[in-house]
C-alpha cells in the first residue's frame, strides 16, 4: 500500500492539509501513511453522526487519543443526522454526507486550510459505480468519486484528495496487519448506509460468483474513462453561464440535448437545489422546447424554475 | 406493446425491410406488431447457429412455416457456430453474433435491403448494459443497444433498427397471449449465452431483491444519457482520418486523452482488429508518448501496429 506519488507532489508534506479520520481500517491506515510520509501538519477531523450511541462517542475519543499521540490537532463535531436526515426528507447516508462536508467546511475555513484528505480506496470507488449505477446515474455520476476533486460552497472552496483510490481493501487489511494499527471495527461501515454494505457483501459478490471472475478490476478501470469524457464534456460547457441566476433559452438552445443536460445540472446545483435527478432536468429542460406550453416548473422546497421574455429563472 | 412510431416514419411499411426472426416469443411478437401496422415486405432471416441439434433445426422449419402463412419471404443459412468459435479463438456468443451478422449482411446484398428489425426490447438493453458494465465498457459501450445503428463492413451499410427498445419483456408476453402467437421456446435464449442468462434469471432478480425496487428502469433511462454523450463525443472526432491506413502521431496528440482513445477504438476497428480493449488501447496509445521508446505493438492475429516517422500505421 502506497500513496499516489503524483498527489505527493501536487499536495507536499510541508503544508497543512485536513484529514478525515472516522476511527476505522482505512482511515487510519491512510493517516498512519501520511505520517510515514512526513505529512506532520495534518489536521485530524472527525464527525459524530450520531447514530451509534456510546460506541460513536467512543470513536471520537479514540481519534483524539490517535491524534494527540501523533502530536496532531484533532477537531471533533457532531451533528445529529437521523434528525437531519427526517428534518429535511433525505436519507440518512445523504444527511451523513451534507453533514460531513459541512464539518470539514467549517474546519477548513476556521483553520485557514484548503484540502482534505479522504481515506476511500479502489473497492469504494467500485460500490459507489455500481450504487450510481443502479439508480440510473449518467457516465459523469458512475465515475463520481475521483482523486482529486473541487468543492464549491458559496465562495468557499474544498480539494478533496483520496491517495488511496488504486488500493485495494485487501492491501490496506495487510498494511494495517503489518504495522499493528489500531483501529475502530465499525467506524466507517456506520457512515456507509445500508445499501452501500448490501453492495459490499451481498451484491458484488453474488456478481463476481455468477461472472465467474472479478468484475471489480474491470470496473475500476473503466472509471477512468468514463472520468475522462466527462472532463471533455465539462469543457465544453461554459460554466459560468450556468452558475447566473438566469440562463438564455436560445444558449441551451443550440447545444446538443446531452449538453442541454449537463448545464441544467449545473445551474440547479449552483441555486442548491439538492438530489437532481433525470426527471427534474427533462421537466426544466421541457421549457426551452419550442412548442411548449409549459413555462413553469416545480422545484424542491417550493422554489420554482419560469421560462419568459426568453430566459429562464429560478424563483 | 407498439412500435416507435418515429422509427415507422423513417422505415415506412411500403418498403422492404429484413426482420430477424429466431422463433423466440420477442421476434414472433415484433414480426406479428409489423405485419399489423402494414409492413407487407418484409424479408424474414433465420440463422441456425447449429448448437441445438434437431431443436435448431425445428426452429428453422417453424420460421419457415409462418413466414409462409403470412406470404413472406424466408431466408435460412445455417453456420457451425462452435467451429468458428474454436477457429477463432472466441466465446460461443461472440462467435454467434459475428455469423448472424455475416448473414444478414449476405441477404441484404443479396436482397438490395438497406435495413434489418431486430426484436430486442427494454430488459435486453438494460441487460446488456449490465454486462458490458461488468465487464469494464466505456459508457458508450454501456449503451450499445441502440434503437437505430449502422454497421459497416468494407462499403457495404446496414442499417439495424430495433422498434421494441422502449417495450417490457413482461408487455411482450401480454401481447403474445393476447393474439394466441405460437412461438419456439428456447429459440432467443439459445443466442443469449450462458453470461447473458445469468443476468436475466440470477443477477438482476438478486441486485433488485437487495434493492428493494425496480433497478431497470434507472438503467434503462440513463441509457439515453450515455448515448447522447457518446453521440456528442463522437462527433469531436473527424472519422474519416481514423478510417486511414496510417494517423498522424501529432493529430492525435492534440487530442484530450479521452479522444485519443476513442480514435485508436475506431481505427483498430476499421482495420478489422476484433475484440478492442481498454489495455490493447493503452499499448498503442503508449506509441504516441513522446518519451516512449516503444515503436511497435502486438496485436492478435499476427499483425502489429508501428511508430514511424511521425505515424501510426498497421502491419
Amino acid at each position: 500500500m502506497s500513496l499516489d506519488p503524483k498527489l505527493q507532489q501536487y499536495f507536499p508534506p510541508q503544508r497543512r492539509h485536513l484529514i478525515a479520520v472516522s476511527g476505522g481500517r482505512d482511515s487510519v491506515a491512510l493517516l498512519h501513511q501520511l505520517l510515514q510520509n512526513g505529512y506532520k501538519k495534518l489536521i485530524v477531523c472527525h464527525l459524530n453522526h450520531q447514530l451509534r450511541g456510546r460506541a460513536a462517542a467512543a470513536d471520537a475519543r479514540f481519534v483524539e487519543r490517535i491524534s494527540r499521540e501523533e502530536g496532531l490537532t484533532c477537531e471533533l463535531g457532531a451533528t445529529d443526522v437521523r434528525v437531519l436526515a427526517r428534518q429535511t426528507r433525505i436519507s440518512i447516508e445523504t444527511a451523513s454526507r451534507i453533514a460531513r462536508y459541512a464539518f470539514f467546511f467549517s474546519v477548513a475555513r476556521r483553520k485557514r486550510c484548503r484540502t482534505i484528505f479522504l481515506a476511500h480506496h479502489a473497492d469504494d470507488l467500485v460500490e459507489t459505480a455500481l450504487l450510481n449505477f443502479f439508480r440510473g446515474a449518467s457516465p459523469g455520476g458512475i465515475a463520481a468519486m475521483r482523486s482529486v476533486s473541487v468543492h464549491r460552497v458559496g465562495k468557499s472552496e474544498l480539494t478533496v484528495v483520496r491517495p488511496l483510490l488504486h488500493v485495494w481493501r485487501r492491501d490496506i487489511d495487510l498494511y494495517v496487519k503489518r504495522y499493528g494499527l489500531a483501529f475502530r471495527e465499525d467506524a466507517t461501515n456506520a457512515q456507509r448506509g445500508p445499501i452501500r454494505n448490501r453492495i459490499r457483501h451481498l451484491i458484488l459478490p453474488h456478481i463476481e460468483k455468477q461472472f465467474g471472475r472479478d468484475v471489480r478490476f474491470a470496473i475500476w478501470r473503466s472509471a477512468q474513462i468514463w472520468r475522462e469524457e466527462d472532463d471533455v464534456l465539462e469543457s465544453m460547457l461554459e460554466l459560468d453561464s450556468f452558475n447566473a441566476p438566469e440562463i438564455e433559452v436560445n444558449v441551451l438552445r443550440r447545444l446538443p440535448l446531452a449538453l442541454q443536460r449537463r448545464a441544467i445540472v449545473h445551474w440547479l446545483r449552483a441555486h442548491r437545489i439538492a438530489d437532481v435527478g433525470f426527471e427534474l432536468v427533462a421537466k426544466v429542460l421541457g421549457l426551452i422546447e419550442p412548442s411548449s406550453q409549459i413555462a413553469k416548473v416545480n422545484l424542491p422546497r417550493n422554489r420554482h424554475a419560469r421560462r419568459r421574455a426568453g430566459k429562464i429563472f429560478m424563483e
